[in-house]
Protein backbone atom coordinates (compact mmCIF):
# COMPACT_ATOMS: atom_id res chain seq x y z
CA UNK A 1 0.00 0.00 0.00
CA UNK A 2 1.28 3.58 -0.82
CA UNK A 3 2.29 5.80 1.80
CA UNK A 4 0.67 8.50 0.00
CA UNK A 5 -2.57 9.37 -1.57
CA UNK A 6 -2.78 9.31 -5.29
CA UNK A 7 -4.23 12.12 -6.89
CA UNK A 8 -7.41 11.11 -8.78
CA UNK A 9 -5.16 11.09 -12.32
CA UNK A 10 -2.68 8.66 -10.79
CA UNK A 11 -5.47 6.69 -9.01
CA UNK A 12 -7.08 5.80 -12.44
CA UNK A 13 -4.13 5.35 -14.01
CA UNK A 14 -3.11 2.98 -11.70
CA UNK A 15 -6.78 1.27 -11.66
CA UNK A 16 -5.91 0.70 -15.59
CA UNK A 17 -2.90 -0.34 -15.13
CA UNK A 18 -5.19 -3.90 -12.96
CA UNK A 19 -6.95 -4.10 -15.98
CA UNK A 20 -3.62 -4.28 -18.50
CA UNK A 21 -2.24 -6.82 -15.98
CA UNK A 22 -5.26 -8.79 -15.22
CA UNK A 23 -8.25 -8.50 -17.37
CA UNK A 24 -9.95 -11.55 -18.75
CA UNK A 25 -8.87 -10.75 -22.63
CA UNK A 26 -4.87 -12.09 -21.89
CA UNK A 27 -6.42 -15.29 -21.16
CA UNK A 28 -5.79 -18.05 -23.66
CA UNK A 29 -9.41 -19.04 -23.34
CA UNK A 30 -10.55 -15.77 -24.72
CA UNK A 31 -7.69 -16.40 -27.61
CA UNK A 32 -9.14 -19.06 -29.12
CA UNK A 33 -12.36 -18.17 -28.94
CA UNK A 34 -11.92 -15.09 -31.06
CA UNK A 35 -9.28 -16.81 -33.24
CA UNK A 36 -11.64 -19.59 -34.10
CA UNK A 37 -9.81 -22.59 -32.71
CA UNK A 38 -12.87 -23.45 -30.32
CA UNK A 39 -15.95 -25.78 -31.21
CA UNK A 40 -19.44 -25.04 -31.29
CA UNK A 41 -19.63 -27.17 -27.76
CA UNK A 42 -16.61 -25.38 -26.20
CA UNK A 43 -18.43 -21.88 -27.13
CA UNK A 44 -21.56 -23.32 -25.90
CA UNK A 45 -20.04 -24.25 -22.39
CA UNK A 46 -18.48 -20.75 -22.43
CA UNK A 47 -22.22 -19.28 -23.25
CA UNK A 48 -24.01 -21.91 -20.58
CA UNK A 49 -21.79 -20.71 -18.20
CA UNK A 50 -21.41 -16.85 -18.40
CA UNK A 51 -25.22 -16.81 -18.67
CA UNK A 52 -24.77 -17.48 -14.58
CA UNK A 53 -22.51 -14.15 -14.67
CA UNK A 54 -25.65 -12.44 -16.66
CA UNK A 55 -28.71 -13.48 -14.68
CA UNK A 56 -26.58 -12.92 -11.27
CA UNK A 57 -25.59 -9.22 -11.96
CA UNK A 58 -28.90 -7.28 -11.76
CA UNK A 59 -29.13 -9.46 -8.49
CA UNK A 60 -25.86 -7.61 -7.66
CA UNK A 61 -26.96 -3.91 -9.06
CA UNK A 62 -30.25 -4.09 -6.58
CA UNK A 63 -28.24 -5.54 -4.00
CA UNK A 64 -25.49 -2.49 -4.31
CA UNK A 65 -28.60 -0.29 -4.75
CA UNK A 66 -29.88 -1.23 -1.21
CA UNK A 67 -26.99 0.07 0.20
CA UNK A 68 -27.02 3.63 -1.89
CA UNK A 69 -27.91 6.60 0.67
CA UNK A 70 -29.70 9.10 -2.00
CA UNK A 71 -31.68 8.89 -4.39
CA UNK A 72 -29.67 10.27 -6.87
CA UNK A 73 -27.04 7.60 -6.44
CA UNK A 74 -29.61 5.01 -6.79
CA UNK A 75 -30.89 6.40 -9.80
CA UNK A 76 -27.71 6.31 -11.36
CA UNK A 77 -27.12 3.11 -10.64
CA UNK A 78 -30.73 1.90 -11.44
CA UNK A 79 -30.12 2.59 -14.93
CA UNK A 80 -28.04 -1.13 -14.99
CA UNK A 81 -31.18 -2.78 -13.93
CA UNK A 82 -32.87 -1.46 -17.12
CA UNK A 83 -29.78 -2.43 -18.98
CA UNK A 84 -29.65 -6.14 -17.89
CA UNK A 85 -33.37 -6.56 -16.93
CA UNK A 86 -35.11 -4.75 -20.00
CA UNK A 87 -38.15 -2.95 -20.19
CA UNK A 88 -40.49 -5.32 -21.49
CA UNK A 89 -40.71 -9.20 -22.16
CA UNK A 90 -37.71 -10.58 -24.16
CA UNK A 91 -35.82 -7.24 -24.08
CA UNK A 92 -32.39 -6.44 -21.52
CA UNK A 93 -29.23 -8.41 -21.45
CA UNK A 94 -30.09 -11.23 -19.80
CA UNK A 95 -32.78 -12.37 -22.75
CA UNK A 96 -30.12 -11.03 -25.11
CA UNK A 97 -28.05 -13.69 -23.86
CA UNK A 98 -30.41 -16.36 -24.02
CA UNK A 99 -30.67 -15.18 -27.72
CA UNK A 100 -27.26 -16.34 -27.87
CA UNK A 101 -27.42 -19.55 -26.37
CA UNK A 102 -30.22 -20.34 -28.53
CA UNK A 103 -28.54 -19.29 -31.47
CA UNK A 104 -25.69 -22.14 -29.99
CA UNK A 105 -28.23 -24.62 -29.79
CA UNK A 106 -28.69 -25.07 -26.39
CA UNK A 107 -31.94 -25.93 -24.30
CA UNK A 108 -33.35 -22.99 -22.78
CA UNK A 109 -34.67 -24.35 -20.25
CA UNK A 110 -31.59 -26.24 -19.30
CA UNK A 111 -29.52 -22.72 -19.48
CA UNK A 112 -31.88 -20.75 -16.55
CA UNK A 113 -32.03 -23.95 -14.47
CA UNK A 114 -27.71 -23.51 -13.68
CA UNK A 115 -28.15 -27.13 -13.76
CA UNK A 116 -24.64 -27.48 -15.98
CA UNK A 117 -22.57 -24.90 -14.74
CA UNK A 118 -19.05 -25.47 -13.85
CA UNK A 119 -18.91 -25.49 -9.83
CA UNK A 120 -16.40 -22.46 -10.36
CA UNK A 121 -18.29 -20.44 -12.45
CA UNK A 122 -21.23 -20.41 -9.83
CA UNK A 123 -18.53 -19.81 -6.48
CA UNK A 124 -16.62 -16.65 -8.79
CA UNK A 125 -19.75 -14.80 -9.41
CA UNK A 126 -21.04 -15.34 -6.26
CA UNK A 127 -18.21 -14.13 -4.95
CA UNK A 128 -18.91 -10.58 -7.09
CA UNK A 129 -22.14 -10.60 -5.39
CA UNK A 130 -20.84 -10.90 -1.71
CA UNK A 131 -18.02 -8.39 -2.27
CA UNK A 132 -21.02 -5.71 -3.54
CA UNK A 133 -23.20 -6.63 -0.37
CA UNK A 134 -20.44 -7.26 2.47
CA UNK A 135 -17.79 -4.45 1.34
CA UNK A 136 -18.06 -0.58 1.31
CA UNK A 137 -19.90 0.94 -0.92
CA UNK A 138 -16.78 2.15 -2.27
CA UNK A 139 -15.77 -1.15 -3.34
CA UNK A 140 -19.15 -2.26 -4.39
CA UNK A 141 -18.99 0.50 -7.27
CA UNK A 142 -15.36 -0.07 -7.39
CA UNK A 143 -15.97 -4.13 -8.19
CA UNK A 144 -17.36 -2.60 -11.52
CA UNK A 145 -14.75 -0.63 -12.77
CA UNK A 146 -13.69 -4.00 -15.07
CA UNK A 147 -16.14 -2.40 -17.49
CA UNK A 148 -13.39 0.26 -18.33
CA UNK A 149 -11.83 -2.44 -20.01
CA UNK A 150 -14.75 -4.21 -22.20
CA UNK A 151 -14.90 -2.83 -25.18
CA UNK A 152 -11.54 -4.21 -26.50
CA UNK A 153 -12.76 -7.73 -25.57
CA UNK A 154 -15.90 -7.44 -26.71
CA UNK A 155 -14.65 -5.68 -30.04
CA UNK A 156 -12.12 -8.78 -30.36
CA UNK A 157 -15.02 -11.59 -29.61
CA UNK A 158 -17.26 -10.26 -32.01
CA UNK A 159 -14.90 -9.66 -34.99
CA UNK A 160 -13.25 -13.01 -34.21
CA UNK A 161 -16.71 -14.66 -33.56
CA UNK A 162 -18.35 -13.64 -36.61
CA UNK A 163 -15.00 -13.49 -38.97
CA UNK A 164 -14.36 -17.53 -37.49
CA UNK A 165 -17.72 -19.37 -36.82
CA UNK A 166 -20.08 -20.05 -39.70
CA UNK A 167 -22.87 -21.30 -36.84
CA UNK A 168 -22.68 -17.58 -35.66
CA UNK A 169 -24.92 -14.45 -36.58
CA UNK A 170 -25.24 -10.84 -35.58
CA UNK A 171 -28.57 -11.53 -34.34
CA UNK A 172 -26.91 -14.41 -32.43
CA UNK A 173 -24.51 -11.91 -30.90
CA UNK A 174 -26.77 -9.14 -29.98
CA UNK A 175 -25.95 -9.01 -26.65
CA UNK A 176 -22.86 -7.37 -27.24
CA UNK A 177 -23.76 -4.06 -29.66
CA UNK A 178 -25.66 -2.19 -26.83
CA UNK A 179 -23.15 -3.35 -24.12
CA UNK A 180 -20.09 -1.20 -26.17
CA UNK A 181 -22.34 2.22 -25.38
CA UNK A 182 -23.45 0.67 -21.99
CA UNK A 183 -20.42 -0.44 -19.87
CA UNK A 184 -18.52 2.72 -20.94
CA UNK A 185 -21.18 4.94 -19.17
CA UNK A 186 -20.92 2.84 -16.41
CA UNK A 187 -17.73 2.93 -16.35
CA UNK A 188 -17.09 6.43 -16.56
CA UNK A 189 -20.03 7.22 -13.78
CA UNK A 190 -18.32 4.65 -11.38
CA UNK A 191 -14.32 5.67 -12.11
CA UNK A 192 -15.55 9.56 -11.23
CA UNK A 193 -17.41 8.30 -7.92
CA UNK A 194 -14.05 6.45 -7.25
CA UNK A 195 -11.87 9.20 -7.97
CA UNK A 196 -13.65 11.47 -5.55
CA UNK A 197 -14.08 9.22 -2.88
CA UNK A 198 -11.22 7.26 -2.34
CA UNK A 199 -8.82 9.63 -1.06
CA UNK A 200 -7.17 7.95 1.88
CA UNK A 201 -4.01 5.30 1.33
CA UNK A 202 -6.65 2.61 3.27
CA UNK A 203 -9.45 3.26 0.35
CA UNK A 204 -7.03 3.61 -2.65
CA UNK A 205 -5.82 0.72 -1.92
CA UNK A 206 -9.00 -0.96 -1.32
CA UNK A 207 -10.33 0.00 -4.30
CA UNK A 208 -7.06 -1.33 -6.17
CA UNK A 209 -7.55 -4.55 -4.47
CA UNK A 210 -11.59 -4.76 -5.62
CA UNK A 211 -10.70 -4.79 -8.97
CA UNK A 212 -7.93 -7.27 -9.05
CA UNK A 213 -10.14 -9.53 -7.27
CA UNK A 214 -12.67 -8.65 -9.94
CA UNK A 215 -10.26 -9.37 -12.33
CA UNK A 216 -9.58 -12.87 -10.70
CA UNK A 217 -13.44 -13.74 -10.87
CA UNK A 218 -13.28 -13.26 -14.57
CA UNK A 219 -9.95 -14.82 -14.87
CA UNK A 220 -11.10 -17.67 -12.86
CA UNK A 221 -14.53 -18.04 -14.99
CA UNK A 222 -12.05 -18.80 -17.97
CA UNK A 223 -9.99 -20.73 -16.09
CA UNK A 224 -12.80 -22.74 -15.41
CA UNK A 225 -13.98 -23.51 -18.65
CA UNK A 226 -10.36 -24.21 -19.98
CA UNK A 227 -9.34 -26.53 -17.33
CA UNK A 228 -13.16 -28.55 -18.05
CA UNK A 229 -13.35 -28.06 -21.98
CA UNK A 230 -9.57 -27.19 -23.35
CA UNK A 231 -6.97 -28.84 -21.90
CA UNK A 232 -6.60 -31.35 -19.96
CA UNK A 233 -10.74 -31.44 -20.13
CA UNK A 234 -12.00 -32.25 -17.23
CA UNK A 235 -15.40 -31.97 -17.01
CA UNK A 236 -16.29 -32.01 -13.44
CA UNK A 237 -19.53 -34.61 -12.39
CA UNK A 238 -22.97 -32.94 -13.00
CA UNK A 239 -21.56 -30.42 -15.69
CA UNK A 240 -22.25 -29.73 -18.92
CA UNK A 241 -20.86 -32.04 -21.58
CA UNK A 242 -21.19 -31.25 -25.15
CA UNK A 243 -22.18 -33.51 -27.52
CA UNK A 244 -19.83 -34.57 -30.35
CA UNK A 245 -20.46 -32.62 -33.63
CA UNK B 1 -53.90 -21.35 11.40
CA UNK B 2 -56.34 -22.46 9.56
CA UNK B 3 -55.86 -26.74 9.29
CA UNK B 4 -57.21 -26.10 5.21
CA UNK B 5 -55.87 -24.21 1.91
CA UNK B 6 -57.62 -21.02 1.89
CA UNK B 7 -59.25 -20.55 -1.70
CA UNK B 8 -57.49 -17.36 -3.33
CA UNK B 9 -60.79 -15.27 -3.06
CA UNK B 10 -61.14 -16.24 0.72
CA UNK B 11 -57.73 -15.60 1.37
CA UNK B 12 -57.96 -11.96 0.08
CA UNK B 13 -61.21 -11.85 2.08
CA UNK B 14 -59.08 -12.54 5.47
CA UNK B 15 -56.37 -10.21 4.16
CA UNK B 16 -58.88 -7.00 4.15
CA UNK B 17 -60.09 -8.11 7.45
CA UNK B 18 -56.87 -7.15 8.69
CA UNK B 19 -56.94 -4.10 7.26
CA UNK B 20 -60.50 -3.49 8.72
CA UNK B 21 -59.06 -4.25 12.48
CA UNK B 22 -55.40 -3.08 12.30
CA UNK B 23 -54.84 -0.44 9.59
CA UNK B 24 -53.49 2.79 11.37
CA UNK B 25 -56.44 4.60 9.84
CA UNK B 26 -58.20 3.50 12.90
CA UNK B 27 -55.59 4.72 15.50
CA UNK B 28 -56.36 8.06 17.18
CA UNK B 29 -53.52 9.99 16.32
CA UNK B 30 -54.62 9.99 12.50
CA UNK B 31 -58.28 10.75 13.98
CA UNK B 32 -56.87 13.81 15.48
CA UNK B 33 -54.47 14.64 12.37
CA UNK B 34 -57.50 14.75 9.87
CA UNK B 35 -59.94 16.10 12.05
CA UNK B 36 -57.52 19.45 12.45
CA UNK B 37 -56.38 18.76 16.09
CA UNK B 38 -53.20 19.08 15.75
CA UNK B 39 -50.63 21.59 16.52
CA UNK B 40 -48.07 22.46 13.58
CA UNK B 41 -45.36 20.89 15.74
CA UNK B 42 -46.97 17.73 16.11
CA UNK B 43 -47.91 17.96 12.75
CA UNK B 44 -44.10 18.55 12.36
CA UNK B 45 -42.92 15.42 14.41
CA UNK B 46 -45.28 13.49 12.13
CA UNK B 47 -43.89 14.54 9.17
CA UNK B 48 -40.43 14.40 10.35
CA UNK B 49 -40.53 10.85 11.48
CA UNK B 50 -42.52 9.71 8.29
CA UNK B 51 -39.76 10.80 6.50
CA UNK B 52 -37.47 8.13 7.83
CA UNK B 53 -40.22 5.97 6.36
CA UNK B 54 -40.09 6.95 3.28
CA UNK B 55 -36.28 7.57 2.53
CA UNK B 56 -36.38 3.80 3.61
CA UNK B 57 -38.91 2.55 1.19
CA UNK B 58 -36.41 2.28 -1.74
CA UNK B 59 -33.96 0.35 0.37
CA UNK B 60 -36.12 -1.91 1.15
CA UNK B 61 -37.44 -2.24 -2.51
CA UNK B 62 -34.24 -2.69 -3.93
CA UNK B 63 -33.50 -5.12 -1.04
CA UNK B 64 -36.38 -7.57 -2.30
CA UNK B 65 -35.51 -6.87 -5.48
CA UNK B 66 -31.86 -8.89 -5.11
CA UNK B 67 -34.36 -11.41 -4.06
CA UNK B 68 -36.43 -11.83 -7.12
CA UNK B 69 -35.50 -14.40 -9.68
CA UNK B 70 -36.80 -13.34 -12.92
CA UNK B 71 -36.34 -9.93 -15.12
CA UNK B 72 -40.30 -10.07 -14.95
CA UNK B 73 -40.52 -9.91 -11.04
CA UNK B 74 -37.74 -7.74 -11.28
CA UNK B 75 -39.38 -5.13 -13.89
CA UNK B 76 -42.60 -5.67 -12.26
CA UNK B 77 -41.15 -4.18 -9.01
CA UNK B 78 -38.54 -1.33 -10.40
CA UNK B 79 -41.54 0.69 -10.38
CA UNK B 80 -41.54 1.61 -7.36
CA UNK B 81 -37.71 2.83 -7.24
CA UNK B 82 -39.19 5.16 -9.94
CA UNK B 83 -42.05 6.17 -7.72
CA UNK B 84 -39.90 6.88 -4.86
CA UNK B 85 -36.49 7.52 -6.19
CA UNK B 86 -37.66 9.93 -9.27
CA UNK B 87 -36.91 10.02 -12.45
CA UNK B 88 -34.52 13.09 -12.31
CA UNK B 89 -33.58 15.50 -9.28
CA UNK B 90 -36.38 16.97 -6.87
CA UNK B 91 -39.01 14.40 -8.53
CA UNK B 92 -40.57 10.94 -6.65
CA UNK B 93 -42.11 10.10 -3.41
CA UNK B 94 -38.83 11.24 -1.20
CA UNK B 95 -38.65 14.66 -2.80
CA UNK B 96 -42.34 14.84 -2.53
CA UNK B 97 -41.92 13.99 1.18
CA UNK B 98 -39.20 17.19 1.69
CA UNK B 99 -41.36 19.38 0.47
CA UNK B 100 -44.05 18.26 2.91
CA UNK B 101 -41.72 19.19 5.27
CA UNK B 102 -40.06 22.20 3.77
CA UNK B 103 -44.41 23.34 3.77
CA UNK B 104 -44.33 22.89 7.50
CA UNK B 105 -41.62 24.73 8.50
CA UNK B 106 -38.41 21.94 9.03
CA UNK B 107 -35.26 22.73 8.24
CA UNK B 108 -34.57 20.10 5.18
CA UNK B 109 -30.82 19.00 6.35
CA UNK B 110 -32.42 18.10 9.89
CA UNK B 111 -35.34 15.90 8.36
CA UNK B 112 -32.71 14.39 6.53
CA UNK B 113 -30.21 13.88 8.69
CA UNK B 114 -33.18 11.93 10.92
CA UNK B 115 -31.16 12.76 14.25
CA UNK B 116 -34.73 14.15 15.42
CA UNK B 117 -36.59 10.83 15.00
CA UNK B 118 -38.03 9.08 17.88
CA UNK B 119 -36.28 5.84 18.12
CA UNK B 120 -39.38 3.45 18.08
CA UNK B 121 -39.34 4.94 14.36
CA UNK B 122 -36.54 4.19 13.27
CA UNK B 123 -36.72 0.00 14.83
CA UNK B 124 -39.93 0.29 13.39
CA UNK B 125 -39.13 1.26 9.95
CA UNK B 126 -35.92 -1.05 10.33
CA UNK B 127 -38.14 -3.88 10.76
CA UNK B 128 -39.85 -3.66 7.83
CA UNK B 129 -36.89 -3.64 5.55
CA UNK B 130 -35.84 -6.53 8.19
CA UNK B 131 -38.74 -8.70 6.94
CA UNK B 132 -38.60 -7.93 3.34
CA UNK B 133 -34.51 -9.05 3.69
CA UNK B 134 -34.81 -12.16 6.05
CA UNK B 135 -38.14 -13.49 5.12
CA UNK B 136 -39.16 -15.60 2.62
CA UNK B 137 -40.15 -13.58 -0.88
CA UNK B 138 -43.97 -14.35 -0.84
CA UNK B 139 -43.64 -12.84 2.73
CA UNK B 140 -41.44 -9.79 1.76
CA UNK B 141 -44.10 -9.01 -1.56
CA UNK B 142 -47.22 -9.74 1.18
CA UNK B 143 -46.04 -7.24 3.73
CA UNK B 144 -46.63 -4.68 1.27
CA UNK B 145 -50.45 -5.45 1.08
CA UNK B 146 -50.90 -2.54 3.43
CA UNK B 147 -51.22 -0.48 0.16
CA UNK B 148 -54.50 -2.16 -0.59
CA UNK B 149 -55.83 0.20 2.68
CA UNK B 150 -53.96 3.42 1.47
CA UNK B 151 -56.55 5.20 -0.48
CA UNK B 152 -58.81 5.47 2.24
CA UNK B 153 -56.66 6.89 4.66
CA UNK B 154 -54.81 9.40 2.42
CA UNK B 155 -58.11 10.55 1.11
CA UNK B 156 -58.84 11.06 4.76
CA UNK B 157 -55.69 13.08 5.50
CA UNK B 158 -55.40 14.99 2.44
CA UNK B 159 -59.11 16.29 2.65
CA UNK B 160 -58.81 16.91 6.37
CA UNK B 161 -55.72 18.59 6.53
CA UNK B 162 -56.95 20.83 3.72
CA UNK B 163 -60.20 21.79 5.53
CA UNK B 164 -58.64 22.22 9.08
CA UNK B 165 -55.29 23.60 8.89
CA UNK B 166 -54.72 26.51 7.04
CA UNK B 167 -50.72 26.96 6.69
CA UNK B 168 -51.34 23.27 4.89
CA UNK B 169 -51.96 23.67 0.52
CA UNK B 170 -52.61 21.34 -1.78
CA UNK B 171 -48.67 22.01 -3.57
CA UNK B 172 -47.21 21.04 0.45
CA UNK B 173 -49.35 18.02 0.27
CA UNK B 174 -48.62 17.06 -3.39
CA UNK B 175 -46.85 13.64 -2.29
CA UNK B 176 -50.20 11.98 -1.78
CA UNK B 177 -51.56 12.85 -5.24
CA UNK B 178 -49.23 10.06 -7.55
CA UNK B 179 -49.90 7.48 -4.16
CA UNK B 180 -53.47 7.33 -4.96
CA UNK B 181 -52.90 6.11 -8.23
CA UNK B 182 -49.61 4.08 -7.76
CA UNK B 183 -50.54 2.28 -4.05
CA UNK B 184 -53.54 0.21 -5.90
CA UNK B 185 -51.59 -0.51 -8.98
CA UNK B 186 -48.88 -1.93 -6.96
CA UNK B 187 -51.28 -3.68 -4.28
CA UNK B 188 -53.09 -5.13 -7.54
CA UNK B 189 -49.91 -6.60 -8.14
CA UNK B 190 -48.94 -7.65 -5.11
CA UNK B 191 -52.11 -8.73 -4.20
CA UNK B 192 -52.08 -11.07 -7.14
CA UNK B 193 -49.17 -12.82 -6.45
CA UNK B 194 -49.91 -13.84 -2.93
CA UNK B 195 -53.12 -15.12 -4.20
CA UNK B 196 -51.18 -17.27 -6.75
CA UNK B 197 -48.16 -18.32 -4.55
CA UNK B 198 -49.68 -19.10 -1.08
CA UNK B 199 -50.74 -22.26 -1.49
CA UNK B 200 -50.59 -23.97 1.30
CA UNK B 201 -51.78 -23.43 5.22
CA UNK B 202 -48.49 -22.43 6.02
CA UNK B 203 -47.89 -19.80 3.33
CA UNK B 204 -51.08 -19.08 4.07
CA UNK B 205 -50.65 -18.13 7.52
CA UNK B 206 -47.20 -16.85 6.69
CA UNK B 207 -48.97 -14.18 4.73
CA UNK B 208 -51.23 -12.92 7.23
CA UNK B 209 -48.94 -12.84 9.88
CA UNK B 210 -46.38 -10.66 8.25
CA UNK B 211 -49.33 -8.02 7.00
CA UNK B 212 -50.46 -8.08 10.88
CA UNK B 213 -47.20 -7.37 11.60
CA UNK B 214 -46.83 -4.50 9.06
CA UNK B 215 -50.07 -2.83 10.09
CA UNK B 216 -48.18 -3.43 14.03
CA UNK B 217 -44.90 -1.21 12.32
CA UNK B 218 -47.45 1.61 10.88
CA UNK B 219 -49.39 1.22 13.78
CA UNK B 220 -46.02 1.40 16.52
CA UNK B 221 -44.89 4.73 14.44
CA UNK B 222 -48.53 6.67 15.55
CA UNK B 223 -48.28 5.20 18.76
CA UNK B 224 -44.62 6.15 19.60
CA UNK B 225 -46.09 10.02 17.70
CA UNK B 226 -48.76 10.06 20.15
CA UNK B 227 -46.87 9.28 23.43
CA UNK B 228 -44.69 11.96 22.65
CA UNK B 229 -46.14 14.48 20.97
CA UNK B 230 -50.34 14.17 22.34
CA UNK B 231 -50.74 12.25 25.41
CA UNK B 232 -48.52 11.78 28.06
CA UNK B 233 -46.10 14.21 25.92
CA UNK B 234 -42.99 12.27 26.68
CA UNK B 235 -40.60 13.04 24.45
CA UNK B 236 -37.31 11.03 24.64
CA UNK B 237 -34.01 12.46 24.65
CA UNK B 238 -32.59 13.29 21.68
CA UNK B 239 -35.94 13.51 19.30
CA UNK B 240 -37.41 16.68 17.79
CA UNK B 241 -39.04 19.21 20.20
CA UNK B 242 -41.57 21.25 18.63
CA UNK B 243 -40.86 25.23 18.95
CA UNK B 244 -44.13 26.62 20.83
CA UNK B 245 -46.20 28.17 18.34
Amino acid sequence: MSDRVLSPQELEAVLRQIGEERYHSLHPFHKLMYQGKLSRGQLQAWALNRYYYQCRIPIKDATLIARLPTPELRRAWRKRLHDHDGDAPDTGGIARWLKLTDGLGLDRDYVISTAGLLPITRFAVDAYVDIVRDRSILEGIASCLTELFSPTIIAERVGGMLANYDFITADTLGYFTPRLDQAPQDAEFALAYVKEHARTPEQQAAVQAVLRTKCDILWAMLDALHHAYVVPGLIPPGAFVPTAA
